[in-house]
C-alpha cells in the first residue's frame, strides 16, 4: 500500500510538473511563431472589433497541440513507472492504451490543422474525428475488449439484468463520443476566449474528478487521466492568455478538435465517459438548441456569433431573416416552441418576413443578461460552465447512489 | 511450425492487400482534394517548365500520409494477430512498438505539414525529426532497452570483445538516424518524381529484404516491416502517378519527412538500421557531396536543382558564382579537391570570379551523362538507386560473412 502511495504521489508530481513546463513553453513560443502564421496567410479578421481590418493569426492551436504531444512523449517512461502493477502485462497494456491515446490526439491535431489550412467541407467535420478515434477503438478492441455496461436502477430490479453487452454498438458509442466532443466545442465558439476557456473549465473538472478518485481502487485509470489532462491545462492556459479579449491569436478548428479529442480519449480510456458527458452540459444544451439550424430546419447563416452593437461597445444577439415559405413543417414547429421557451426572440414584419435570433447558448445568455461587453459574455459563459460542472459532481457523487449500487 | 507459417502468410496477405487499398484511395483522393490546396494558396511554380506561371498544388504528401495512417489504424488488430507469440506479453510489446512507430510517423507528418504551411527555418529541419522520433526512443527504452551492438571482425578476435554497450549513445544514434533519413530525402529533390521515386525504390528494397527474412528466426521484426512498408509503397505509387513528369502535384516537405521517418522507424524497430543505411547509398553520397554547401563552406544558393536549358527542352547543371575572397580555407580545400574528383566543374573568369556547378548528385549525373530531359534525369537517378540497392544486398548477404559470424 505504501508502495502504491508513492507511485501515485510520484505520478501526480510528474503530471503537474509537465503541466507547468508545457504552459511555459507554449507561452514563450506563441508570440515567437505567430508571425509565421501571418506570413503564411493563416489569419482572420476579428468580426467583433471596430478596427476589423487588423489581421489575427488563426489556427495557433497547432502550436499548443504540438507542444502537448512533445511533453507527453517525454513522460512516457514515467507513466509506465507510475501506472504499473506487479504484473508486467498490465504495464504493457497501460502503455499501449497511453500510446493509442496520443496517437488519436496527434492524428486529430493533424487533421484539424489540415482543416484549418485547406478549409474542408462541413461533412468532413464528422468524418475526421471518426478517423482519429480509430487508434483508441482498435487498441481497446485488442486489449480490454470489454463492451458490457452496468444497468442503472430500476432495470436490474425489474428485468433481473445487471449488465448488458452492447457489443459492436459500444464502439459506435465511443466513435460518436469523439465526434460529439470535438464538434460540441467547435460550435460553441466565435467570442474571444470562449473555445479555450470552456476547455479549461472542463479539463479542471476532469482534474478534480481524478484527484478525488486517486485513492480509489480504479486509481490507475485516473492516473492515466492526470497524465493527459495536466499538460492540456498547461498549454490551454497559455493559449487563453493570448486568446483572451482582445484576442492576439485565434485558436482555429485545430484547438477545438485537439481539446475535444483529448476529452473523448479521457472519457473512453479513463472509463468515465458518462461523467465526461456531464461536464459537457452547456455544450449539449448548445448543440440541441443548434440542431434546427445545423440540420437546416430553419435557415442558418455563415456566422451565428453575437454581433457588435453599431455604436456602443457591447455585443447584441445576432439574427437571421427569412420568409415563412422557406421553412418546412418541422422548422415551423421549432419556430412555435422555441420562442415560447424563451430560447429565441422572433419578430414578424408586415411582409411576413420572420427574424429570429440565432439558436446558440451565447445568444440565450445575451437574452437573459442583456447586451454586454464581449469579455463579460465570455465570463458569463465560463461561470455557467463552472456551475454545470458543480451540478455534474453533485449527480456523480450524490444522486448516483439512487441509480447504481456501488 | 505450421501455425507460424499460416500467421506469416496471413500477415503477408493483409499487408499487401492494405498496400493495394491505400494505393486506390490515394489515387482517387489526390485529384479530388488538390483544388483545396490551390485555393488555400498551397501551391508552387515548377521552375523547370516554360509555362512557369502555372501553379502546382504543393504539399500533397499530407494526403498520402493521412491515408497511410488511416490504413494502418485499421489493421492494428491483424498485426496483433499475426505478430503474436504464445506469450501474451510479447503480443503487447509488439503492439506498443507498432503504436510508437505510428505515433512517430503521425507526429512527423504533422510537423512536416506545419513546415510546408508555415515555412519554418532551416534549423527547425533538424529539430522536427528529433521531436518526432521521441515516441520510438521512449518506447524502445521502456520495452527492449537493449543498447548492445555486436562487434564486427576483427574486433572480437583482437580485443576479445563480442558485444559493446553503447548505452545512451545508442539513443543518440537512433535519433540521428531519424534526422538523417528525413533530411537525406529532402535534399535529393527538386526534379519531377525524384523524391517519390527514390522513396519507392528504398521501400521496395525493404520489402524484398523482409520477404527474404520472413523464413528466418527473426521473422517477427520483418512482419512488422511488411505491415509498415506495403501501405507506404501503395500511397507512394499513387503520389508518383501524379508527381511524375510533368508534375500535376508537388509532394512538399511533408512527403520527404513522412518517407524518411517511415524508413528510420523501420530501421530502428525492425532491427536492420545498418541494412537500411545501405539502401541510402545515393542519399549518403548526395549528403556528403552537399556538406560544403549546406555548411556554407562554399556559397549555397536558394535552389540547387538543375536548370532548364534556355532554348532546348533539357536540363543543364545549375551553378553558383562567387568571389574567391568569399571562401574560407576549408572551402578552398573543397574547391581544390572536388573538381579533381570530377564532382563539380569549376571555371574562373578574368575578374577572379569563381563559378562551380552546385554540389548535388543530380548535377553529377548530368555531368556524367550529359544534358538530358527532366524525365530522363529522374529515370537515371532511379536506376542508380536500384543499382545501389543491389550492392547493398550483395554486402548484406554475401560480404557480411567476412565481418560477422551468423
Amino acid at each position: 500500500m505504501e508502495r502504491l502511495g508513492s507511485d501515485r504521489f510520484g505520478g501526480l508530481c510528474v503530471s503537474i510538473g509537465t503541466g507547468i513546463i508545457s504552459f511555459l513553453i507554449t507561452w514563450y513560443l506563441i508570440p515567437e511563431l505567430s508571425n509565421l502564421f501571418l506570413s503564411a496567410n493563416l489569419a482572420g479578421k476579428d468580426l467583433n472589433k471596430r478596427l476589423n481590418d487588423y489581421r489575427v493569426p488563426e489556427g495557433v492551436g497547432v502550436i499548443a497541440g504540438a507542444i502537448y504531444l512533445v511533453c507527453l512523449f517525454c513522460i512516457i517512461p514515467f507513466y509506465v513507472l507510475h501506472s504499473k502493477d506487479d504484473v508486467s502485462s498490465t504495464m504493457l497494456t497501460n502503455l499501449s492504451l497511453f500510446l493509442s491515446a496520443l496517437l488519436s490526439i496527434c492524428c486529430m491535431i493533424l487533421l484539424g490543422f489540415t482543416d484549418d489550412v485547406l478549409n474542408l467541407r462541413w461533412r468532413h467535420k464528422l468524418v475526421l474525428p471518426t478517423i482519429a478515434s480509430l487508434p483508441i477503438l482498435m487498441v481497446y478492441y485488442v486489449t480490454y475488449g470489454n463492451t458490457y455496461i452496468v444497468m442503472p436502477f430500476p432495470i436490474p430490479q425489474l428485468l433481473n439484468v445487471n449488465v448488458f453487452d452492447l457489443g459492436f454498438l459500444y464502439y459506435v458509442y465511443m466513435g460518436m463520443l469523439a465526434v460529439f466532443c470535438t464538434n460540441a466545442i467547435n460550435i460553441l465558439a466565435g467570442v474571444n476566449g470562449v473555445e479555450c476557456g470552456q476547455s479549461i473549465v472542463i479539463a479542471l473538472s476532469v482534474l478534480l474528478n481524478s484527484l478525488i478518485n486517486l485513492g480509489s481502487e480504479c486509481w490507475s485509470e485516473h492516473m492515466f487521466a492526470l497524465y493527459l489532462v495536466c499538460p492540456f491545462i498547461g498549454v490551454s492556459c497559455a493559449v487563453l492568455y493570448y486568446n483572451w479579449y482582445p484576442s492576439r491569436v485565434f485558436v482555429g478548428d485545430t484547438f477545438c478538435y485537439f481539446a475535444g479529442m483529448t476529452f473523448a480519449v479521457l472519457g473512453i480510456l479513463g472509463h468515465f465517459s458518462k461523467t465526461m458527458l456531464m461536464f459537457f452540459i452547456p455544450q449539449i444544451f448548445n448543440f440541441v438548441l443548434s440542431v434546427p439550424q445545423l440540420f437546416h430546419l430553419v435557415p442558418c447563416p455563415r456566422h451565428r456569433l453575437p454581433r457588435l452593437h453599431p455604436t456602443e461597445d457591447v455585443l447584441v444577439m445576432s439574427t437571421v431573416k427569412f420568409k415563412r415559405s422557406d421553412v418546412g413543417s418541422l422548422g415551423r414547429l421549432c419556430l412555435f416552441i422555441l420562442p415560447k421557451m424563451g430560447l429565441t426572440k422572433m419578430t414578424v414584419d408586415e411582409e411576413e418576413q420572420i427574424t429570429i435570433t440565432n439558436l446558440t447558448i451565447l445568444n440565450v445568455i445575451l437574452r437573459v443578461m442583456g447586451n454586454t461587453h464581449e469579455r463579460t459574455l465570455t465570463i458569463y459563459l465560463l461561470f455557467l460552465q463552472v456551475a454545470c460542472s458543480g451540478v455534474a459532481f453533485l449527480i456523480r457523487y450524490q444522486l448516483v447512489h439512487l441509480f447504481y449500487d456501488e
